[in-house]
């Protein structure tokens, strides 16, 4: 009897990342995959619960080669997609408590990990689990807000406006390498901006941005990091609502895809140790087109870890 | 200088529920409206955190008399908007008694109280509320699934799974007079709906509801009630989700509009004292014809309350 | 170390039927699910390819337990999800191949076969397949529309229109047990209909059907399929396009989806060994409410082949 | 050379109604197909100048023969498609006189006019031009609300709310033979039916529909109307907003698409001489299916002129 | 008791711009919002009548201190919503007359006025009235389209195609001080151009405006205006309609989110007295990003006011 | 009796492409538009078969005089609108022959032909006729990716990523003077760009884009057309999917509407003999926006024939 042929096109067949064997243990693999459905600490909107699915079936429509890094990152590197961790939507910590556990896991072993969110609450304990292993790290973050509040709800430390308030006090940021791209748009005061600069970020405003060339901003990126264990954390608001509408707190004025694109490429070389993509919210999406851009920046983060 | 008019088309002006003032302080109402926008303890979709914002401006296409009761409820009752509780995403206890708050302080005037979630889990301190004031209350449950699940998530108490059986724990329904209607779909075993059963809830599955009259399944509500404080709570699911798609968790095979506003017609001359209406979830609705629904049970839970 | 918690909301995980496991080879299952990403014959409107991807997502919403039935299919059945067939868009004979071939492999284990479409056309190739296994079939065949067609376009035997026709020259079909149950709207002539009836399709229409008890009408099924192995094929478009907007070619004036449910479920008892659902189209869906019927209908079946 | 055929699927070539020939002189036709897409006069949500547009796209899925009404509407009859009034959005004076110029011309010929809207104030120049030729009309309105309102706007005798009082004031509508049927929902008092039944209407409220059955509500109709010449209005909204979500004045609890599908069945043997459909507002749609449906209904009308 | 907290995240509470107190009476306000809900002279799509209800709800996000013009204008200014005018849609004469005595009333105060439309045509009676308080006014007006038309219909003066040319006619424009940024796209013929510079504008095309830097476009604004009080209209399709896909008649080819932004932010300094904002068409959004986009250009107005 | 207007706003009337008359024989006509809803080999989202229709609508919107060429295409050309090949969705062959027959007709009158797709196969049939006509031909192909691949399915040669491999293999290009313009994203292997060059197209990618300026790129492009025959195919993909969501397989890091605006600009004075401008998929746009921008480059390539 022939063989029927399974799978295949972009639409058909199990979603996994990028058709990854899905294994909850990830020992053996390069890079790890971990989907973080968790959206309870929104200011705004919620839906990025359903963020880490939309980026797995848009995966599908990666060919594979990226022609720009010039690597085959699924074919170079030993990829897992572990799936997701369990959160527990209305208790934020149990849910912290939930992701650190299975990053911690998944970092004993020698497998980096790439997390999809979910909100940028959950940067903290993937923050947590990674210095953990590699000490206070260097951090790019790309976001169109700074989110080092220290509060956003009365008397609650934690949530997608405070993770990098918490992670600086807690010591897991290099405060000589922490760069801030894209942030804009209006704020409580100038006290968010300042506070920020305080705890150690070089903050490069969209406005700053626009005024400089992209191999210069790329340039003082990869200066500032040099060889440090660096961790990059992009909210996709980053990126123009034109672009990326499917997100909690959109903010006008923002990043194009091809700059988003050009300024994760111009990581290659930097010793990128960890990733989470957050913030995508499918039900606010319209033809995907924000999970497609996700996809695609998790592909260049993927393509970096290809030496 | 002649006097420009202002606002009057239903798309016009600043939408309160039903135009009615916005003020705090509900001293001098007979019935209150409250909006709690909180959906974190959802178990599939979030967004009903728009729910009282479209509901409100939904109900500026309610005309003012409701020709089946036969009452003109804005001009019968003095109707006051007290706007939104202020409530705190990441954790579902301190929203709570925000609600718990908000609910006692309006329960301490002469006003009723109509509430538009937000998700079901906002339930329980609403009965808290009123049962402090009217003592163990008769409920009137409209709903897709029973809500009397003991934990949603590990050793998390309280969820939008789990507020009647918390409830009936803590004394706040009388198990002599209380009826859910419209429950169906799959459950995690026959458990879930003997629990509700034991708990003291008389269960009329959507099956049974089609094999009888409305007529006949209203004869029954009001034997069943009788002259005691009422508590009605309308989770929107109950509705078949081609006419009410903007919920949390659609469950096909419900009841249509129709029924609905026929079912809650049906409770004139109850003894209501208090409402909410939730899970209606905006951001998956269509041309807001959910939320139009719920502004119009809304307009027929005031009706119920002229005299 | 504790053990981190994988999966378990709707939105969370890699999305298999039921979180069924995913597996080409189903020997050792009671059923095995298939998707058909296919929508190449379509005459009006494709997007049927994402079909098999959202009824298993949306079946994630499957609590268990089916409380009309009375069984619990996941836990009641081995079941396994065998993923896609590996279609080829520009090519029907090529992609009815690859449809007979995946379906004879899983039909020469124990394993029944729930298969989710993907456009009708797909049915031919599955009919033979179980033809070869059971002689010819007893058919169920709910749908708005006979696809008894000669031919659709010219000189094309093949299309989302004429499968059953084909299947009765074949002698796929046993003449004496086929009912249509649904027929409805315009037609090219009253020969449509005749047609279907002359090949020795029982035609109940959706007039017929409206002027009927639906007991009567399974009564009337039950009957005529006695003891027959049976093949169903549920053409979405049965349904009312209130109901289920997301599908190719909606005809309007349709059964409610409380009334499909009814006539799955009164299958119960019949010697059903063999499923199809066609024509979800997902782009046309809004809000998930036709792939959460489907998935819906899907649960009905398996819950059929509990004993 | 081989001759390429053109045309065809329903997604194919340039859309009139039913493929009809597009003429602006309707002479030596049956029924002229006349468009006015005019929307200012709405008092809540516009888009019903779109209406016109998608009714025709959606004609091409009526494959031509009617197999209730057991006619060839296509086949049997001379058709034409007249095209669309141009109308004058912010002048609703400008506008009804060139629809009522337009229809006039079109009267002066032997073809019946079937127009498809626009908002519901398009019908006092449609029925002034039917009166002038065929004297005081017989009306059979299928709507949700009267529209029988002496003024919508301070000083403004014309808008969408009013058409039938004017149409009443001025003579065009023979008291004895007028009926609205669906009528629902909230009004600014009592009087708006009171008025509506004093100005001549028999007005079946959907709640009595509800009471009846659909043949015995037909039976009225025709005793009714006996031999008349009778003019029919059917405003979408008086469908539920589940099977017509894309109207402007959505009014829940209404009409199945089945229901309102054999209402207009019923009127075979009437002496129809003239239809509009209003209200449908694309925009507002979702998959087409209020469309489709109007398409659907508009097919009934032109079935009911075939004898 | 312990007091509830009311209102606080964007999704909450009663929607009036910025939060400001809703009063018809603006005595005492530094600056007055008001909505004119008008769309009825659009020429192809409608819907700018939801335009103020979806630009205060998305108010909502401003967090309030605008970091570009690092002054806060919630704080500064004293802000008054003094909410809808009331308009009739099917008479624009009525209309704008309830809009000149709206505006004439605010101007009689302090207060300047920020108005969010409505279609183009409300810019008339509000240049009326800004130019009886201020003289010939000077002229920002940002548009795909000059809407300097001499008529648009026929003997209909007055429709969003024609305010400037009208408002040029009557007087209201200093000749000397007229800017248009942004024209493009098709148009009847080459003098809709020369009309309009005919006229007195000096009209920056978008062709021209991107072979200049933004600092030499910003150079020349000011320069012409000088100290003159300056009126500024955005159309919000002078934006590329990636950016505002929610307006009227989008017109491919614009303006980034970034580049208007900046455009406004250049006007610091400048004597502006008057804003409005006008051609937002919610329903033709998604995700609101028309809407969020509007809501900061108000902020950036209101900024501009800040001295 | 006063004449009532017919048509004339972009909503209203029946949509041809710019109002052209509609005529199967193109004789006496400068242009020809030929539609052609075809979509079964696409290797993502179907849709592509709505795209005539789509653009059509929106051609509406194009007021006829282009500014930028300074040249009236409706007024100095005279254009007919041929409507759509009759497409055979399950047979690309058999479509293909019809594409190639309705071509040929065309072209063996004087007339240019502008065919609007449908998915990017056919081009392949187009380019058969052009080359009959003239020659091997000059190309200018816009698009994300090369659809130089051999296969994209098993044995299947045709199928809408191989049409100018195939074109190559027939001889139809002209090898010294095709140009690809805008590649971009993830491929199989860096052998998809190797092998296209290979084939003889000068391939400017997306990047190599960015680093230039259009006016250098423009001068390249006409350097190298030089005055042969040339064709052009756009596939809107080219544009980012921010611009033009609603294609097929969307590309992130794209033209703007702008740049693709210029470019097609840029072709003034070549001699462009054909157009083909395919991969708009409707149902995967929002509010028209890839229509609109399809019916302006359309408007741009008419533009171009204006000498």
């Amino acid at each position: 009897m022939a063989e029927p042929v399974f799978a295949g096109q972009p639409y058909a067949g199990i979603a996994t990342f990028g058709r990854a064997p899905h294994r909850i243990d990830p020992s053996g693999a390069d890079v790890a995959i971990l989907g973080v459905p968790y959206d309870s600490s929104t200011s705004y909107r919620a839906g990025a619960r359903f963020g880490p699915r939309a980026i797995r079936e848009q995966s599908l429509l990666l060919w594979g080669y990226n022609n720009v890094q010039q690597v085959a990152p699924f074919r170079s590197l030993e990829l897992v997609d572990c799936g997701d961790v369990d959160v527990v939507p209305p208790d934020i910590r149990a849910t912290h408590l939930q992701i650190e556990l299975a990053a911690d896991r998944i970092l004993s072993t020698d497998a980096k990990l790439l997390t999809l969110g979910g909100d940028h609450s959950i940067s903290l304990p993937l923050l947590r689990a990674h210095a953990r292993k590699y000490g206070p790290l260097a951090l790019v973050h790309f976001d169109a807000h700074p989110d080092t509040w220290d509060s956003e709800y009365p008397n609650q430390p934690y949530s997608h406006g405070t993770p990098f308030k918490r992670a600086f006090e807690e010591g897991l940021i290099d405060k000589s390498a922490c760069l801030q791209l894209g942030i804009r748009g209006p704020t409580n005061g100038p006290q968010d901006y300042t506070d920020a600069i305080d705890l150690g970020c070089r903050m490069i405003t969209l406005e700053e941005f626009r005024g400089r060339t992209i191999p210069d901003v790329i340039r003082e990126m990869r200066t500032t990091l040099g060889t440090r264990p660096t961790y990059v954390s992009l909210d996709i608001d980053v990126v123009d609502p034109a672009f990326a509408p499917g997100t909690g707190t959109p903010e006008v004025g923002g990043l194009t895809s091809y700059e988003i694109l050009q300024l994760i490429r111009g990581l290659r070389g930097v010793n990128t140790i960890g990733f989470d993509l957050v913030e995508v919210s499918p039900p606010y999406d319209h033809s995907g087109i924000t999970s497609i851009l996700a996809a695609n920046l998790a592909f260049e983060f993927l393509s970096l870890l290809v030496r």
